[in-house]
């Protein structure tokens, strides 16, 4: 009998610079086979491949909008690619963020909408396929856990300030889901934590900025991510900051 | 020459048993003319006359919907009613709340977008017009500020839980909203508050379904947004919260 | 029979320039005889006979420190000079601060003793008079309360900070003292309060310094006070933020 | 030449089978050599034997008291033990705390300062001792920080609660002191971190007493400080709570 492989969903992949391509890295080399959504084609299938040449398992799924019913779709695209006899989902990142810095009466409604729709909207029901799929997950001394929910916040996610009133109220939105899923559903032996990303994070746009080198790297990110899936049960962790050493806060 | 008289805007009226008519009440009593704003004709127009039985001056503006463009013209219609001439915005209540009690995997994507649409882009917009209204007014001895803009807060504002996923991510929005106009408006003498109301507030339904009379009474809550109408400029409060006496917390 | 009068004490008078003074000015004009509690002499006799004569009622006690043993001995005194038969102890401030910035090396053994002395044993021990004391009082419908506990706190008092280690060790126990007592003692109606002072208070010194006005007057803070001492029992207030309108934070 | 080897310092062993020995151990297996510190002599040569039994390298040091004079000498005797020449030490962990639950009228003023000693003044003076000799070390490609000071908190850190106001005011004060050391210190490749132990840590004790085996293992925690101690200089978290899968929060 083939051994069931753990598998990986991220969703937010960008340019396959940033957070989620480190963290889709990061898992396939520990042996997750892993599912890479994304809203834009971009380099999906690029990071896929590059995945798969370096000896690891993965597919991407390009999703038409980040709708209830998009992400329906795509998760039984998930399960028809990597199925429930081969592969058990037992991780699975939101990675997309909306940002928008603005004055607040410069804030158009479709910004306030896309913020919303993006950030909590489509949290929301990425949660819910993901937990879905934990739940047909058992739960043994190899894997106490059935599913680890990670999310990816930002210093908005607490703190609404002069500039950010339309990201602040998606970051807020999707750090009360993380909370409600974390209390909801340990009982369960489902983990949800919330990362607070407090800083630049240096993807390849902000090295090309010419920011200082001082930023969050993706691939630390990533290290925190895998950690945080692979905490012991009786010690689990909700809700994280990470910074670089250097930051003034 | 008349004086210009300060005008208080609500929106939020329910079945005028709650918070919103409590605060019209009182601001009323205080010397305010008062606009009220709903999405259900309701007890508006009750209301209203009630307001005018006890030698008050108010008007109801029954809105189709919540949306920026409702709220845009219902701002222009209390133009026309209170004109600038005669009346000047000075303190503005957001008492809309879309609450939802449901164990996540319950909850369905039209109270997702419900919560966030009610709880979160009607308050950014009602928060623009109103803004955007106290942006009109000067400053002088009697008025120091411009004008405040409070929001009605929930325990829920600050802590998601297992059966508040869709109702926290839109008051955590709020909140959010709140902190950021705060900081925002501050040095623009407008002042922006957000108050946690942490217990069952005792409205005509809560004292119907038997509830003990241990909750917050709407008339309690009116006198501190009051209060923070009346703060001095020197010692402004962003957030404060408010529970009965006995309340476990 | 004599009417009771209510009783206001207020340690932390300082140079009679800050917020404790003006809380004293503040409850003496609301009608409470006042007692004033300070460890220097300073200004508190000078405060006592200002505050008699414009026509309240005060008494001041220095004390030699603020030990358990001194609290004790002074709210003995407090009762001998303002006596049950005829005064009821409603309203008590702890406007006393130790505070220290300096870099973390440079803190002495001494300062941290001082700072968590000053800031927590005794504050510790106020209240323990104070809710000593405020349990002898009923409770009937003119006051609801059996009395309120204020505690002054700072920016300090939820942010450590780089200058700030060995005074924010002090406030946040402070801060930690007010809300386990606020929760203990709400089903008693005692009702203790935080205020979050997050800006420069302009007392003669600070004044002197050349600060701008744009700080928090002592008054602005004091009408907070006797606000919060009002409050209404179905919607009492732990905690407030209280910081100039255009303050950056 | 010899390798540098790294040191870690644990405060606070008690009878071995709690966090801090088991931290002990984690670290020893993860080769560091270990400094085992208590003010009871207790389990203390028992745990320095049963590490060295298993290959590791430990020396106990009993104190007399956590006072700033005996960190001091401490500190100085590990230096003798551990010399520069062949350690360095490289992470710190307080674990020492003093747990008092009671309504706030029983607690006596001993409870008090006994609370604030070792819950705050003995933090100071450890993580004095710890940060000046991480400034000796160097930062290079292996070792990116110069070192990292770990503090054990609790729930009653972050929530006063009413049978917790003795032992919230040394846990705030904690809470405090790691965030501005956090702060402060970051900028010299030092990092400072807090985690919230939100729940029943299984120690021999909490086992005997009949305790669900729900509560946290200590050897859990000890994990995740193994971690923090290894998190990349780019992503440090200053904060992290963690609770049993099972919890109620």
């Amino acid at each position: 009998m083939a051994a069931i492989r753990p598998l990986f969903v991220v969703a937010g992949i960008g340019n396959a610079a940033g957070t989620g391509a480190a963290a889709a890295r990061t898992f396939s080399k520990a042996g997750y086979s892993v599912a890479l959504l994304a809203r834009r084609q971009g380099s999906l299938d690029a990071l896929a491949a590059e995945l798969k040449g370096s000896g690891g398992d993965a597919a991407s799924f390009c999703m038409p909008s980040y709708t209830p019913k998009d992400f329906n779709s795509t998760f039984s695209a998930i399960r028809s690619h990597f199925p429930d006899s081969k592969y058990s989902l037992r991780a699975a990142l939101w990675n997309v963020g909306f940002a928008v810095w603005k004055p607040f009466l410069q804030v158009t409604p479709e910004e306030v909408q896309e913020s919303l729709d993006t950030n909590v909207s489509a949290a929301f029901a990425f949660s819910r396929e993901a937990i879905l799929r934990f739940k047909r997950n058992t739960v043994d001394a190899e894997n106490p856990a059935r599913g680890t929910l990670i999310f990816t916040g930002a210093t908005a996610s607490t703190r609404g300030n002069t500039m950010t009133s339309a990201f602040a109220i998606g970051k807020f939105g999707a750090r009360a889901l993380s909370q409600s899923l974390a209390k909801e559903f340990g009982k369960d032996d489902i983990h949800v934590a919330h990362a607070i990303i407090d800083g630049q994070i240096m993807t390849g746009s902000a090295l090309d900025n010419g920011q200082p080198p001082s930023g969050l790297s993706p691939e630390s990110i990533a290290q925190s991510y895998l950690y945080l899936v692979n905490q012991e049960k009786s010690a689990w962790t909700w809700e994280l900051d990470l910074r670089p050493a250097h930051e003034k806060w």
